[in-house]
């Protein structure tokens, strides 16, 4: 028997660590990233998790033989840190040894150190574990990480509850065949293609609350902007007088995630060159106000990709801004939990965001009162005794609510100006791709 | 066209807003949760997302009648803020007037406003949505945000990147029939077991990587302590020395899970009156040590329920710890990822953290070189070609590494001695339950 306390803990490589150290030895684990030889010296790029650190090789400072390395080993490497203006952060390491920890079987199948890994989207989903290893693959999901955070803290300060709630469910959402289906115990079951139904219920309990989360749809597109999972961010709150509520929350939410990336995720930022956009104040048009942009008839009952396009460049010629809501869409294509307007009943109270040409949330004002929604399903066709468990929410109560959802991979793509959203994602499932 | 800045939130009702209120008018947006008539005047304990207010009814008081509203009724209050010593919190509301914001179709069918909810764990989970309105119910989800949070926090500033894992995949991870199967056009796919293989390939990309997501396990348990659906909290870190490392990083994260729910959510441990552990040290024994404990023979090969009890009753007498590390397995209970002590290969560089009385983490060393990883594949029988993109996180290298999986339903359920995890999950997934 013997006790840990938590006390030794390997540290993480920073490069904050070169900074405060420069005259003195550090001890750093690497993968060698590439090496220059150079003549008399070489360069030997040292791949942490984060930063590509520059450390010089010469014989005589280095007791071990550069022929003891090679593209891909993980090493431990000691020397002493100098400043060098001319190296990516300004600092290098000079090398007094290195110990090999780890020896690929292979070399790699893709060309990992150059700046853009230049290979085809198949080569890199077909290698996606040695894609990924590029510095300029693997930032956008450093840059994704601080979304999601983003998200997270400001929902948390503003007193949203993070909910987890089931993938594995017996109804679908939104309805429609594009969904997968499993057997569950002989029954027959579904992958759930948003949190919807739960985190209605959860705003009974918490009155908001937020889930960051995978959500599937079984769609048969293969586009540049389509995934069959993805990662949502929900949220959901009660006591709202109406959805701009919600589009404001949003509206604070996204000015406090922009902020966030940019405090946190500056060498990400210059790695892949993003532009983080600023937010001032977002425009809201109406869905008919769109259609007019677009030059379509009123006939026109929802917006194609051409047309997001091409409002998003309308809107920043005439505002400056990146990000345009669209308000008030014909009921008929919004879901049944949709509500309706006081008004005009043939448009819901909800809306879509959009973000340089691209759609990246969908959300609104939702029905609260049982009768109410009951009598909808009924007029959209939908069997109420289909979804007791869900009505149950509304038959024993809850406050007036609305929410969003956005997905996560699209806002990285359009932040980093991708050209395909599955370099926003780690590892992505699309009509062919299951594996990795 | 008009626009949002994100200025004019709506606010969540916070305790502390009493307390820089007291004299002053408030208006609170609240759930009806429960009225006690008292002859001259009334209590309405008014239910927001986290907290339980009390205000008081006087028909000379308050402009509108106490008749027009019911437990179960959503309104907007407003009154004064006095200070009242017998009251939860010290405060409460004198009501001078509300609205009445929705009114539910049907009263609760559990008794939402007691202390505790007193049903069966089949009507709880059937009227689940009703159920986790109960103040006590619902802590239990504030406790699970805490260890969440706590966990995300810790190794955000440690160094560790955040990521998100495909659960729809190609093969499990963990191996075995505890499979839920699905068709992805026309393919043949699985729910995640666990991100081990994907945790894995990123250590390769960022050195140190964790994920909160769902996992899936089709065992046929009915017990209180299976779910088929559970939340893994999920670590893996290169350049280990050994699992130790893994161990100690895990021994700070708790106690820093630990301090941050005691820091951040104390109403809910009044609510639940949970005793959150102190860990000092945490004792480490091996399996053979553990098998002496429940004085088994040294032929038995894992742990039983009772066994990991009698464990942790010892442990606690001995060394007054509520955890236990257990290491040394037996290789051949392991998976084929795990690393084999060298000096003696019956036995896996792996561990269990139990914790009263119950296994919440599985972790340990992975096997790192590719021609190890395929020789240890053949000799368990297995084919490395069903394994072929998870084999090129090896082929094409990675450093020495570990990690852990920690049931978050496990943790919490234990944290709050709740007697079943269905408790501890908002809408659990079990052999008989997969609705709501």
């Amino acid at each position: 028997m013997h006790t840990l306390d938590g006390t030794e803990l390997i540290k993480q490589f920073d490069i904050e660590h070169l900074k405060t150290n420069v005259g003195r030895v550090v001890t750093i684990n690497a993968c060698v990233h590439k090496i220059k030889e150079m003549g008399a010296f070489a360069f030997v790029m040292l791949r942490t998790g984060r930063y590509v650190v520059q450390s010089v090789y010469t014989n005589e400072g280095c007791k071990a033989p550069l022929s003891d390395i090679k593209e891909g080993y993980y090493i431990t490497a000691t020397g002493k840190v100098r400043e060098e203006p001319r190296a990516i952060y300004g600092y290098e390491i000079e090398l007094n040894d290195f110990t090999v920890l780890s020896v690929p079987a292979e070399d790699y199948p893709l060309h990992v150190s150059a700046r853009k890994l230049g290979c085809s989207i198949e080569a890199n989903l077909k290698y996606r574990s040695v894609a990924l290893r590029n510095p300029h693959e693997r930032a956008a999901f450093k840059i994704a990480e601080g979304v999601c955070e983003g998200f997270r803290r400001f929902l948390l300060q503003n007193g949203f509850t993070e909910i987890h709630t089931p993938k594995i469910v017996s109804a679908g959402a939104e309805g429609g065949a594009n969904i997968f289906k499993l057997k569950y115990f002989g029954k027959d079951a579904f992958l759930a293609q948003s949190p919807q139904f739960y985190k209605q219920t959860c705003v009974a309990i918490f009155d908001r609350v937020f889930e960051i989360g995978p959500v599937y749809r079984a769609e048969k597109h293969n586009s540049t902007r389509h995934l069959n999972e993805y990662i949502g961010l929900d949220f959901e709150m009660g006591y709202i007088k109406d959805m701009y509520d919600v589009m404001n929350i949003e509206t604070a939410m996204l000015k406090y995630v922009l902020e966030y990336i940019k405090a946190h995720y500056q060498n990400e930022i210059e790695i892949t060159g993003a532009k983080i956009p600023e937010i001032d104040k977002i425009p809201t048009i109406t869905f008919l106000e769109a259609i007019n942009i677009v030059g379509g008839s009123k006939s026109k009952h929802d917006l194609e990709p051409a047309d997001e396009v091409k409002i998003c460049e309308q809107i920043y010629k005439e505002y400056g801004s990146e990000f345009v809501f669209i308000t008030h869409f014909p009921s008929a294509k919004r879901p049944f939990y949709a509500m309706d307007n006081p008004d005009d009943p043939r448009l819901a109270e909800s809306f879509d965001l959009l973000f340089r040409g691209l759609e990246i949330t969908t959300g609104g004002q939702r029905i609260h009162d049982y009768q109410q929604q009951v009598e909808k399903m009924k007029r959209m066709n939908l069997n109420p005794d289909d979804f007791a468990s869900y009505l149950d929410i509304h038959k024993y109560g809850m406050p007036p609510h609305g929410g969003l959802g956005i997905g996560l991979e699209r806002l990285v793509m359009k932040l980093l100006n991708l050209p395909n959203i599955r370099q926003a994602s780690l590892f992505p499932r699309d009509i062919n791709h299951l594996d990795p």
